[in-house]
């Protein structure tokens, strides 16, 4: 096993009725910023459950937040903050709202010279204003992680950046506000969870067998309520299983003394900033092609996976069936796969394989896929 | 899903040479109360590890915690504390020097008439020297959650308390501390780790698959690497993994959402009270007493856990097989499983069952087990 240091102090309100815990988490005093999305919590009762657990505390409203969220709305809302004078700001909506809170709480207290250069220089982070957050799309895991992605629609960048600094001092789940998601919400945060397990579990061996199984706990759940909550989305057990397990694939537990590969992320993101399609979508597409371009290097923990997640046994193309069947998977959740459903152009590959080159990075737990791998695995997704 | 909240911020440090991450954890102005055992520290090298990561700061010493931690120590360490005027408290040791360590800081600010009361009348803790810990025992999960387990010589008593104040701020894990553990302290180690997860996982479905299958995870890696550390003590992997699965089958995590039980727990400490025996030793002796008692309440548990852990399927007697077979690992490890294997009077029946009578507490996930149905649980491990 690797060493690895481990911290999570994010505090987690499960449950019906949670969200009246804002009550005793939102301190007294505070001038809040409330940061929402495209106001679908306005038409599902979550916003009035929210405005009236922070009463009487001053509040200053920023909706608009776009999935994928944006650099120039952000920026657009730390302007609106500082004029207001808020010192606690409070993301309400899912992982798009909650990693743009995270860079505004950030931005709002940068001092260099522009923000962008968190996300684009690595910056580093020295201060944030603290921040929680009321989930209410199962996806990301950034109700209880570091991490936030933030796209910038002038150069069609999608970054990250990560800081303890904006990991939310709480974060409250209440399955039934998840009840009123589409089918594609709902099959993309499916999606993502998986996808994140991956990133952190098929690599190669590292004698990590508790971090395997516990990789396997959630994959191994989402592959049995994926489909059913498609059926029933009102069913607060089902919706509840899943939520508990978007947020325990990406809180860093599982990625505890483990190699991880996120080039799957990177490719992805990529696909989004360029055409715009949603992040489940784009790793929909990217993590076949990933797995099968490393399918050798990647071998014995495929075969694991192909194991214990799919049943198969034996040797030889037990690995490349598997890969098929997490394909198959996730267009059984209507999510596709290839780059033509989506109408994006062979050209795709040539072009995000040049952005890597020029930014000279290599991809994966090997650091060994630049820009001619990237665009090899994407030619296979056409 | 029962409704939950979490909260685990204690941050560990996990791998070789990990003690020397001392240096940044402890304030650099304080002066350290270091806390110890019985002086196995000295011999296999940690003690120089820790004091030198300390250097330069104030240490004050105290050896001699036991285990099973007496309340008389711990006094006499709050007392030698206070006059030394320390103001930081470093475990060094197992989870009973850590445990006596939390009684300790929580003692040292106890504004009440005695602090026994925190133990034995749920005083509420409300404030607490900050302290951290170099864990060197996987067992008992201290080194990641908020409670403490302390003994009264006097009284033959032996509790437990719970306070946020008393989380380690931070917690060491080198796996190279363990290799000098006996092959007894080992096996109570792996046995007291199986029964905290079997405390939160055997009890009722609660539509909690991922919580199960996370509980599974633990058990599932320690019934693997358990015989196979016995026979070779010093592998790091083995012990690494080990080691962290002790953590996780009690940090709180798998408890998320589901009953718990603790009756075991409860049955062993009074028999560790009276008779001495360790506490590896008296929940081998409870929990299958435990779950032959409530096999028909846990049914549905005991059958999952047959199945999935044990590879037993079908109707009919597989619970009774799995609790069979559970009882033949702690042996095979070495822990003896019956109260005349550890020469325990017959007497011990009534008198454990007067003693819950008489305090009218009620054990286990349907609060069922009084002092009669405890007496009846021992005779069955006569």
């Amino acid at each position: 096993m690797n060493n690895f240091s481990y911290w999570n102090p994010t505090r987690i309100h499960f449950g019906k009725g949670a969200i009246a815990e804002l009550r005793n988490r939102v301190p007294e005093s505070a001038h809040v910023f409330l940061i929402y999305g495209g106001g679908s919590i306005k038409s599902n009762g979550v916003y009035e459950q929210v405005v009236s657990a922070l009463r009487p505390r001053a509040i200053t409203e920023f909706g608009g937040i776009e999935p994928n969220p944006k650099y120039e709305t952000c920026m657009k809302a730390v302007e609106t903050g500082k004029f207001a004078g808020v010192d606690f700001l409070l993301a309400v909506g899912g992982g798009s709202v909650l990693d743009a809170t995270k860079f505004i709480s950030a931005a709002m207290r940068y001092s260099g010279q522009d923000p962008w250069e968190i996300l684009a220089a690595s910056a580093p982070v020295t201060s944030a204003l603290p921040l929680g957050c009321v989930m209410t799309l199962p996806a990301t895991g950034s109700e209880m992680n570091s991490f936030a992605v933030i796209s910038r629609e002038g150069t069609r960048d999608k970054r990250h950046f990560s800081s303890d600094w904006v990991r939310p001092l709480f974060s409250i789940l209440d399955p039934e506000t998840t009840f009123s998601l589409s089918s594609r919400q709902t099959a993309n945060g499916i999606v993502d969870a998986w996808v994140h397990v991956c990133e952190q579990y098929l690599t190669y061996p590292a004698d990590a067998r508790l971090q395997d199984r516990q990789a396997e706990a959630i994959l191994l759940t989402l592959l049995e309520l994926g489909p059913k909550v498609l059926k029933r989305p009102t069913d607060y057990e089902i919706r509840a299983q899943l939520m508990w397990c978007a947020t325990q694939a990406l809180n860093e537990l599982i990625a505890c003394g483990v190699p991880q590969d996120w080039s799957t992320h990177m490719i992805g993101h990529e696909l989004t900033a360029l055409y715009g399609i949603d992040h489940g979508q784009s790793l929909a597409v990217a993590l076949p092609g990933v797995l099968h371009f490393q399918r050798e290097k990647k071998r014995k923990k495929l075969s694991q996976y192909a194991e214990r997640i799919w049943g198969l046994s034996g040797r030889g193309k037990t690995a490349e069936e598997a890969i098929g069947l997490t394909e198959d998977f996730f267009k059984s959740l209507g999510v596709n796969t290839r780059l033509s459903d989506y109408g994006i152009p062979a050209s795709v590959c040539e072009e995000i394989g040049k952005r890597f080159s020029s930014r000279g990075v290599h991809l994966g737990e090997h650091r060994d896929l630049g820009g001619s791998e990237v665009a090899e695995i994407l030619k296979s997704r056409l």
